[in-house]
C-alpha cells in the first residue's frame, strides 16, 4: 500500500479572503479515514455498528400519516414536552436540533463574542476547537487527568485552567476519544455559577455507560447546556435529530434564536420519529439496553483478544484508547505502519490533542471478526 | 381583539453574556404572525399551501429499504451527480444542506471575516441582515428599484452601493418579499469577478417563475454561490433538504468544511427522497408544473378580488406586496388595524427594510376563500 496518500490538509488557499478561523479542509480524522479500501479492517469509525434498529424502521409508516411541514422552531411542542419528561428537563428548556453537531454550534454560537475562551478537554473531540475558532472564539485547552495507561476527568484541573477571559468549560464525560466518566460535579458547578462561566455538556455517549443511568447535567444548574441526540444511543445517525437543553430561560432564549438562524427546525420525518419513539418507553429502553450489552460484550472481546491485563477498559461508548509502544516515534507512525503492514485502520491519537499523541483510538463498533483481526494486528505491534 | 400582544422583542438581558451580534428574540414576523387565533384569515405563512404532495409521500417506503446512516458530509455522491445534472451544475460542485437557510448560514460562514461588509436588499428577506451580523460581518443594504407601486431588480444600483469593504452581495431575485426577476446579470457578474467579490444567490423561489425557466447563477461565474432547496418548489419544508453549489473549487471547500461543522451532513432520510424525485424527472417537473399554475391562479384572484388595475402583479412566488394608504401612519398601523377590525393577518412591509414601509406583505398560498375574504377586507381599507 502507498503511504502518499493525502491524510493532511492541504494548504491555504486566498486565505485572506475567506473565513479566518474556517479550517482550510475536512478534518484530519477524515481525511485519514479515507484511507481505507474496501478489504481494510476499518476501526477508525464513529458510528454505531449498525443501521437504524429494524423496530424503529417499522414506525416510519406511522409518521407519514401526519403533517411534515414546518415546525415551530424549537420543534413540535409535544415531543419536545416528552423528552423533557423522559431526561426530567425543566419545561421549555429544550430545542429539537439536527443531530449534536448542530446543538453544539448553535450553543457556542449563542455563547460567544470575539475573544472569548473556551475550554476544550485534551484528549478531546477533534470539531471542538475549529468551531470555537470559526466563531471567533479562543480555543484553550484543559488537561484529562493520567493515570497511568488511561485518563480519568478532573475538575480541579479545569477550575486550574480557567482564566479572566473563559467564557466556556465544554465537558464531553464520556466521551470521544476517552471514555471517562464524569462523576460528582456538585463543587465543579458551584464554582462555575459563580464565575458565570457556561458549561457546554456535550452527553451524545451518556446513554452509553454500560452500568448507570444517564441524566442530562442541565437539569442541576442554570449554567449548563446538555447536548444529546439519537445517532448513538438509537443508531439513528443519518436521521440527524438531536436536542440542547438549558434550565436558563435567557440563555435558552438565545440557543433558540441561534437554532432558528442555522437550520430553522429540526427535520420534521426525524422529530415525529423521535416523537413515536418517546411514546414507547421499552422500546426506547430496550434498544439502549441492547446496545450497551453489545458494545460491553465487543469491548471485552478485544481486551480479551489484545491480552494485556494492564490496559483499563472504558465503561461506557465504544472507543478503546490505547497506548503506543515507545519503538514508534509518533501515534500517527503507528496507525500508518499498522495501515501498511496489517491493511487495519485506527485513529492516531495527536488528532484529539497533544495529550493523545502515544495513543491511538481504535473503535469496537464493528464485526466481532473485525475486533479479532485488529486485536491480533495491534497486539504483533505491541 | 387586544392589542397590546407583543410583537417586538423583549429588551436585551445580560448581553454582555451572550453573543452580540444575534438578535435578542425571535423574528418581529414570528412575533407578528404569533397574533393569529384559530379565526384569523392567516395570510402572514411564508410556506405552500400544502403539506407535502401524496406523490412525495408515496416514495418514502422506497427510501426505507435502504442505509439510513451518515453519509459523506457533502451528501450522497449519486443524489448530488442527479442533482448537478438536472440543473447544468459541474460536477462536484453541490453540497447537500439541511435547507436553504442552513445553506445560506454556511456560504456567510465561509466567506465572512470580521468588518467585512454584506450588501443586502431593501426590501428584502429578514434573516439576511442578522445572520451577518452574528457572524461578526456589517449588514448595509441596497435598495430595489421603485416603479411607482412595484420594484424591480437593478443590478446598476448594486454597483453604485458597493464599497472597498464589501465582500459579499445578496441576490434574492424572484424574491420574498417582492418577486422581481433577475434579468440579464452579465454586466454585473463581470463586475464582481474583477472585483472578487463574491455573490450568495438565494434562488428558493427560482422554480417558482410561473413563465421561464430556472438555472442556478453559480454555474455563470465562480464567484457566485447558489442556493436553493426543495421547500417551495416541491413542498417539502419540514423535511429540511436544500443545496448550496459553487464551481471555485476554494470555495467549495471551505462551503463544504462550514457545512461539516454546522450539520455533518443534510438528513439522509430526506437526500433519499430527493434521490427519488431527481431520478423520475417527469414527476419533479409535474409538482413544479401544478404549484406555478396554482400560484398563479391564486395571484390573479386575489388581484382580480382587489380590482385595482393599478397594481404591478408578481410574476413569481407566491406574496403580493402591496402598497398601504397614506392614511395610516405605517405599515404595521395597517397590519395592526387589518388584523383588529377584519382578522384578516398580513406581514408590515417595515419588517423587510426601510424601504418597505410604505405596503404589506401578503401571502397567497392560502385556500380560495381565504383570498376572497382578505381581498375583501383590504378593499375595504385601501
Amino acid at each position: 500500500m502507498k503511504m502518499a496518500i493525502p491524510f493532511k490538509s492541504p494548504p491555504p488557499v486566498k486565505l485572506s479572503k475567506f473565513n479566518l478561523g474556517l479550517p482550510t479542509g475536512i478534518s484530519p480524522l477524515r481525511a485519514f479515514n479515507s484511507q481505507a479500501n474496501a478489504n481494510t479492517i476499518n476501526l477508525g469509525l464513529g458510528k454505531p455498528w449498525e443501521d437504524m434498529p429494524p423496530e424503529l424502521r417499522e414506525l416510519v409508516p406511522r409518521i407519514l400519516k401526519e403533517r411534515l411541514d414546518y415546525t415551530e422552531n424549537a420543534g413540535l411542542l409535544q415531543v419536545r414536552r416528552k423528552l423533557e419528561l423522559h431526561y426530567g428537563l425543566s419545561e421549555s428548556s429544550a430545542v429539537l436540533t439536527h443531530g449534536a453537531q448542530e446543538a453544539i454550534f448553535a450553543a457556542l454560537l449563542a455563547l460567544l463574542n470575539r475573544g472569548d475562551e473556551v475550554l476544550i478537554p485534551d484528549p478531546g473531540f477533534l470539531a471542538y476547537a475549529p468551531m470555537v475558532r470559526m466563531l471567533g472564539g479562543k480555543d484553550k485547552f484543559y488537561a484529562l487527568a493520567r493515570k497511568k495507561n488511561s485518563f480519568h476527568f478532573d475538575p480541579e484541573a479545569i477550575l486550574k485552567a480557567i482564566t479572566k477571559k473563559t467564557k466556556v468549560v465544554i465537558l464531553n464525560a464520556p466521551g470521544n476519544p476517552v471514555a471517562t466518566l464524569r462523576g460528582d460535579l456538585c463543587i465543579f458547578l458551584k464554582a462555575m455559577e459563580k464565575k458565570g462561566i457556561f458549561v457546554i455538556s456535550d452527553e451524545v455517549y451518556g446513554e452509553l455507560v454500560y452500568e448507570g443511568v444517564y441524566a442530562p447535567l442541565a437539569q442541576e444548574s442554570k449554567q449548563v447546556v446538555s447536548i444529546n441526540a439519537f445517532s448513538k444511543s438509537h443508531a439513528l445517525t443519518g436521521w440527524r435529530i438531536g436536542w440542547v437543553a438549558a434550565r436558563n430561560p435567557d440563555l435558552y432564549k438565545r440557543l433558540l434564536v441561534a437554532h432558528q438562524y442555522i437550520s430553522t427546525c429540526a427535520s420534521v420525518p426525524a422529530q415525529r420519529l423521535v416523537g413515536e419513539l418517546l411514546e414507547d418507553r421499552n422500546l426506547f429502553r430496550s434498544i439502549i439496553a441492547r446496545y450497551r450489552s453489545e458494545y460491553k460484550a465487543k469491548r471485552d472481546l478485544l481486551f480479551h483478544e489484545l491480552g494485556n491485563t494492564e490496559l483499563v477498559r472504558p465503561e461506557a461508548g465504544f472507543y478503546a484508547f490505547l497506548p503506543i509502544p515507545k519503538t514508534f516515534s509518533s501515534s500517527l507512525a503507528f496507525a500508518k505502519a499498522l495501515l501498511a503492514k496489517k491493511d487495519v485502520l485506527v485513529i492516531p491519537g495527536e488528532f484529539f490533542g497533544k495529550n493523545g499523541k502515544r495513543f491511538v483510538r481504535v473503535s469496537f463498533a464493528v464485526p466481532d471478526d473485525w475486533i479479532k483481526q485488529a486485536a491480533a494486528a495491534l497486539k504483533s505491534f505491541f
